[in-house]
């Protein structure tokens, strides 16, 4: 198998040159006595569309235009060109950062956010400009979820720089953070990924060694997986030319953290390189819970409102699983969670279930 | 220093020990012709009494007594008895399980709970009767933190029994699990643990090397610390000799935070051993915000209630740093968070804050 290299050394490099180039852009305009002006994609839900080669959602072509020339523009102007100069300072000296750091360290420097809100949009307005992630530009979630499974990286990282670490040396797992998200892949045994919502299920599979039992790469995503774990996930799905399984619990929230992991979401259409559109959600369904006859609640108001919310989402449309589990939970009017199996014994999922679904949809 | 021998083995054969004592108690009454009774502490608010030597909430003498002759106990000892049997296999077996999987375990055998909320009862039941955390019968809480720094440590858990690992192996942060829990401290050249709340700035003191800078064991707490890691905490503190300070946002869920892994909380009143008195709060304080002049918000209807239940709490009575802490937070009204210290740039609270703060309380 050809493996894309990956290299994180050239991705920065490429990240600061584009900083730059915005930066340049600004100096040129003001030689030539412009008031500095930036065009960036509009971000408005007029010009979000869903895009089926690319599988996710995209921006159309309508622009928005900032000026130093408008008196109700020269805020977040000068917002961006601080943030642009900040993130450069970070990712030059590699350091990381989260949204609420950033909110914050703009007090040392005067700027005048005035909420987070504020701060993160200048942010999201930043990646539409460069057409790169946040985390490209070392700015971080806050949550952390972890991974486990026979693969050697090499950090690139400041002090770990050329180490090497087998990501099945501790058996809780090890977090996937900043160090881990820009490592390089060197070799892996494992031919599939296997993602699973929650720890305690995590836990379980190293305990009953599915890494080994089919050859497998582990993935906890803590609910909705945070930015750096969905890139986590494709990386690992480029790079090493993995198939992914999703396994999440069966009700509309589960099914839509498998799909964020596919597909995105609307806020992210302007980026590309955080989903993973060949990842499958592999269960608990909702048809799940009538074969394998599965305890199970009744859905509440809430879900049910949710559900109406995916069946109306174009990412819902384009495939037959999505549509008849989605119509399954309409008709059972029920959900059930992975633990759910335990009904069997703690091992029935990993002796039954798990080979069961990867013999189906393999 | 002297270290405490821990052994994973002998409390595992310990635990064992009790849960069979308790079983060999059900069967001698039975051969004696009775209905057999289970007598344990009772857990309601009038029988919890703080204890100011142990610093901690325990049970007075008030027991309550359940009888299978009793119509309305059958179904309790039933369960209760299912449980030692099912947590019995569990720790034998040595595998692990968590709230919600015991729930749905009981399932596989009949046992009739008819929600987790009863399941949950019993199994706080069953720690009451043997003394001990559900943790050391293998019962684990579903949420996750993290550790980093110069320990190393010397696995028991299946597979990777003897194998060793030294906490610095993965800049992101190993995860603390059932395996890092029950495992052997072996070597270290630390002479602190600084815990913080939040995952940006566990990843902010590794890249500052604070681990190296002050000789310190970082812990990741995940806002509320999982019981395992307040185990986890405690045991660093107890085996190894060394003092804990505790980072959280300066507000009353900051300071509970603290608090919970300090002196405990009151539905663990018949636990011992998730408590390390000796702990410390080390900021950010209230007078911190005054002091280092930090951007902050008003404290909410929901704060200033929060702060009121603190204040009538016996915990935070004895001791003069709660006491003016909590007046602080009155007096100013305000919070803020860690990040805070960020207005004077990014390094300033480990360059400036953290060694101040340490010189301060060491």
């Amino acid at each position: 198998m050809e493996r894309v290299k990956f290299s994180a050394r050239e991705k920065r490099r490429e990240v600061l040159a584009r900083l730059e180039g915005f930066g340049h852009e600004i100096y040129r305009q003001l030689e030539r006595g412009l008031f500095p002006q930036i065009v960036m994609p509009s971000r408005s839900t007029d010009n979000i569309y869903y895009d089926e080669n690319l599988r996710q959602y995209v921006l159309g072509e309508k622009k928005k235009r900032r000026s130093a020339g408008n008196i109700g523009h020269i805020r977040s102007v000068a917002q961006l060109v601080w943030m642009a100069f900040f993130v450069h300072e970070l990712t030059s000296n590699q350091k990381t950062s989260t949204l609420r750091d950033v909110f914050y360290s703009a007090q040392a420097y005067d700027i005048p956010f005035e909420s987070q809100d504020e701060s993160d949009n200048i942010i999201t307005d930043l990646e539409s400009i460069l057409g790169c992630a946040r985390e490209d530009f070392n700015v971080f979630p806050e949550e952390r979820s972890a991974v486990f499974g026979d693969l050697t990286i090499e950090y690139t990282v400041p002090n770990y720089e050329g180490k090497r670490l087998n990501l099945t040396s501790h058996p809780d797992g090890v977090m996937i953070g900043p160090a881990l998200t820009s490592a390089e892949f060197i070799e892996t045994s494992a031919d599939k990924i296997i993602a699973v919502e929650k720890g305690g299920l995590f836990t379980r599979f190293i305990e009953e060694r599915v890494h080994e039992k089919f050859n497998a790469i582990l993935v906890f995503l803590g609910g909705q997986a945070p930015r750096s774990t969905r890139y986590f996930i494709r990386r690992l799905n480029q790079e090493l030319n993995l198939p992914v399984y999703i396994f999440t619990d069966a009700d509309p929230w589960g099914m839509h953290i498998a799909m964020v992991i596919i597909s995105g979401s609307a806020n992210a259409a302007h980026l590309r390189d955080l989903t993973t559109p060949d990842a499958k959600w592999a269960g608990v369904w909702a048809s799940d819970i009538v074969k394998y006859k599965l305890p199970s609640e009744k859905l509440d108001d809430l879900d049910i409102k949710r559900l109406n919310e995916l069946m109306r989402d174009p990412r819902y449309k384009e495939d037959e699983l999505w549509q008849r589990e989605l119509n399954m939970f309409m008709k059972i009017q029920k959900k059930c969670e992975l633990e759910a199996f335990s009904r069997y014994g703690l091992t029935h999922i990993v002796d039954k279930y798990l080979p069961e679904r990867l013999r189906e949809i393999e």
